[in-house]
């Protein structure tokens, strides 16, 4: 869609965000400060923003999720403030209070309510939390902030764990003649899964925009995008998607359905796919972001469940890894996904910029040169493409391969 | 249950069966006999035989599955012809006559109806059986086959793929003072997971018992072993599981509910759940058995999703691999098993040979050595244990860690 413009600036891009990012020492594991990574996060709105948010469907959830959600139902934020190194979960009422208490800091800092600040948390699970390293440092943290890219940059790097590269998006559309942005950050690598992950994501945009019309536009891209993203079949307790909209673009506001709460929805899409590629592509241990497109299933839930169940197998994975264009695991897994297809008049194609290959079509294998199915799956982006029929329904899953180094980033991560 | 006592001679341990394995030239890939690794076997009853068996829930099911369906739904069977090195799946109508016809080889070399004779087939998927090498061995195959262990053991090689190490199993039972032995052989390693695996497992038992007793039996024992087993998640297109029962052991016949029937389900399950645990413990690149036992939930099936989850969890597996008690992975597996439970009264503890540590209780985290969860987590054979809560419902599921030998294996597993 050439009416969404990729900007920069993240989180800042759009008008009246500041954000920022320091180290308080929780990921180093002592309580000494700037003494390491970057560790806590804030992003601060000057004006009150519309806000809305998607948290794990995990019944184990963590601390800061229980404070969220809490928070989230007034419907108006003004702050996120974000810790790793610590989950923050699975533990107890003491994890609970610290949950609370940094809600405060972040909101003393700028005499706001607690209840409009949101707090969100990744790292390891059933360590308590160090609430005294984030309360040394809830002023520096406010005096950290800024509104532009590298506030964006330093408050993006205090989130990331296990993450090798920076996912963000900043994206500008026009709503009634007037520029509007989303700016948006992830974390996440491991433990991704539907629904989402030890995933979190802050969105901002400057759009004037109701709450009712926000938080079925964020549930709707969440679905399309990070509900579709699996790394290794894990849901995490800590999974946190916000969006906060200030209003500061100056649009005419909107209120109900129509052209433009459409152009905004899909642009919110847009933003949350980019990141959500950007995850499964910075999966823990992979090499490569593997695409599964299903098309031709009886509905659009249909064809999601069997890409899912393509994109997590652990052999199709493993397979992807070693550039073995083995069809058979792909049409095993359509088959035991749970969705009604007919594997007779299914097709396969591998995909990559390196070319295209059928290697079954109508429920008969075709004959293919192995070296070219090598070359195109050697890519570091791969597409599975099944097509199951003459059905309406397509969906798109992304994932990434399985390789040695994930087998060895988690076969000793607490140490 | 010391009333089961282990005996030898695999599934020629029950009277009246005799088994055979020879190369006939698939797994080599060429069509020398004789010439490599066995990969054809034979399964034959002197008399007619009561049969049951259960089929892999795969909606793409490989030809052998279908024409073993049909066949079975006769309820008698005289003999079982497998062959490795293929799996005769996605392979079309040719795939269809190709399995036909291997009933039919086996059928003539007895003169018994092709009917009943049942098909399996485990190998590559995709790619066309050669019937002709089957064609030119069945002779040789049905004169390899003899009463005692060898022939056992010649027709469990012959089914082996990439196992590393023969499952089998042999029990005896007394039913009306007479003793009554079930014999069983499975392969599988890769492609296991509920409901079932790239698993084959024949069964044969000298038992006089009804088809109508046979049957649910079968199903009850199959739900509680190899429908708990997880190696990858993948759910395989040819998973077959066959019993055969020739009542030659002259037993009172078991033709309806009572004790006798119920000592031999409790036999029956108990040889389904050796040969469970053993296609765990040689899960592809698996160097762990990873037992997950669940207690204390509204009930065994809300039990069993739950093991199941932790149990497939690759955070889980590779915890295990690393010998690191991150319990806090098998909470958040609990948490998005689907089945409802109070995180706040849930205890987990890890146990082996070693010993045992209670590593949560009742929702909070408690100290640990970690020494000691090292050397508990580092033998070959581990048990995870979850107390969720004051129910009745308990379950076991078997599953092994993730290694890199795994990623290795199935990276490349085509060439």
């Amino acid at each position: 869609m050439d009416v969404i413009k990729t900007v920069s600036g993240g989180v800042c891009a759009p008008k009246g965000f500041k954000a920022g990012g320091i180290c308080c020492g929780i990921k180093a594991g002592s309580a000494q400060r700037f003494s390491g990574k970057r560790d806590l996060a804030l992003i601060y709105s000057e004006k009150r923003c519309a806000a809305a948010a998607v948290f794990t469907t995990n019944r184990v959830q963590a601390a800061s999720v229980l404070v969220s959600r809490e928070h989230l139902s007034g419907g108006t934020l003004r702050a996120i403030i974000a810790n790793s190194g610590n989950a923050n979960a699975c533990t107890g009422g003491a994890g609970l209070a610290a949950a609370r208490r940094m809600a405060e800091l972040a909101a003393d800092e700028f005499a706001i309510s607690p209840r409009e600040v949101a707090v969100a948390s990744t790292g390891v699970i059933g360590v308590a939390l160090p609430i005294t390293a984030i309360e040394n440092s809830a002023g520096a943290l406010a005096d950290s902030i800024r509104g532009d890219e590298a506030g964006h940059v330093a408050a993006l790097e205090a989130i990331m764990t296990t993450d090798t590269r920076r996912k963000e998006v900043s994206l500008e559309i026009e709503i009634g003649g007037v520029p509007v942005r989303i700016g948006g950050m992830a974390k996440g690598s491991g433990m991704i899964h539907p629904n989402m992950a030890t995933m979190l994501c802050f969105l901002t945009t400057d759009a004037a925009i109701s709450r009712e019309m926000l938080e079925p536009a964020l549930k709707s891209a969440v679905r399309r995008s990070f509900n579709r993203l699996t790394v290794d079949g894990d849901t995490s307790t800590n999974d946190t998607v916000i969006i906060m909209a200030n209003g500061e673009a100056g649009n005419p506001p909107i209120g109900q359905a129509g052209e433009n709460q459409k152009l905004f929805a899909a642009a919110l899409e847009e933003a949350c796919v980019r990141l959500a590629r950007a995850l499964a592509r910075d999966g823990e241990g992979a090499s490569k972001l593997v695409t599964v497109i299903v098309e031709g299933a009886s509905c659009e839930q249909a064809a999601e469940v069997m890409a899912k169940a393509v994109a997590s197998s652990s052999l199709v994975k493993a397979a992807c890894f070693g550039a073995d264009a083995n069809w058979g695991r792909v049409l095993c897994a359509l088959g035991y996904s749970g969705a009604g297809f007919d594997p007779g008049k299914t097709g396969l194609r591998f995909k990559s910029r390196s070319g295209e290959i059928t290697v079954y079509r109508d429920g008969v294998p075709l004959p293919f040169s192995e070296e070219e199915a090598k070359r195109i799956l050697s890519e570091e982006e791969i597409e599975i493409l099944a097509d199951v029929g003459g059905g309406p329904g397509s969906a798109t899953v992304w994932g990434c391969d399985l390789t040695y180094d994930y087998v060895k980033i988690n076969g000793d991560y607490r140490s």
